[in-house]
């Protein structure tokens, strides 16, 4: 089963993509999608372009998302949930099943608490997915670690 | 030249279609699109089935869609952008031009004042497009607002 981790940001998404086997995790592909600056409707545009060419080529059985909860800056939060309907939408349109999950169950799932730090998350990605650790930008290792969690909800149903 | 406005929400989005001649506006259509209920993702992607095939036939020259700005409950402004989202991306693909304008800059332009209240509002969208008062759903007479208050801008540009 392949998983689809995303993370949804204004300027960028990080996704992440995994292969849940009988022996564990293993990591298949993550980055972002490149968003070239522009007025938002276009950027929109191109992280619909982006997404559906990823969706086609990996077909994940499985999407994970977070949900958004309560943001300090409200202008931000308005900002990568228009991004995050796009990306709804276009998982729908590509007919992958998608699971919400919350922030807390996301850390919950990866580093078995939900007050874990970031770094305390971002070292058990990599651990799970038996890659060095390594420099990934936040928003990627965050898509992973949604994926994960995904996997976890999808092992104990 | 055709001018959208559309207002959009959580469950129910208006929209509004005016035509704009030398005589002054003309109301050729508006209502809500229908979005039948379901999870989030099904309800975005019908969302943007209904926009899209609305502009395939109306075909409008330019498109007015509300900013988001503060919001009492947080929850409702991510819903609502998340719609907002999949309108701007569905615009830009069908090739619409977006005019991004404040609630402000509708009452300003429907109303003469940033303070009109809602009914003064209403009272000079009936007025404008020549049409008998009656009881439109909210969403739909702020759409017309929308469509009426960038025609406005469209003019003075």
């Amino acid at each position: 089963m392949v998983i689809l981790g995303i993370d949804p940001g204004t300027t960028r998404v990080g996704y992440g993509l995994i292969r849940k086997e009988a022996g564990g995790l293993q990591h298949l592909a993550s980055g972002l999608f490149p968003i070239p600056p522009g007025d938002l409707s276009s950027r929109l545009f191109s992280l619909h372009a982006e997404a559906k060419k990823m969706l086609v080529s990996a077909r994940p059985d499985r999407a994970g998302i977070e949900q958004l909860y309560f943001f300090k800056n409200q202008k931000t939060a308005i900002e990568v949930a228009e991004a995050r309907g796009v990306l709804l939408f276009t998982l729908a349109e590509a007919g992958v099943p998608i699971v919400e999950i919350t922030p807390l169950q996301v850390k919950l799932g990866v580093a078995g608490s939900g007050n874990a730090s970031k770094k305390a998350v971002a070292s058990m990605v990599f651990r799970f997915l038996g890659i060095t650790p390594r420099s990934l930008p936040d928003d990627v290792t965050d898509a992973l670690a949604v994926a994960i969690a995904v996997s976890g909800n999808v092992l104990s149903r």
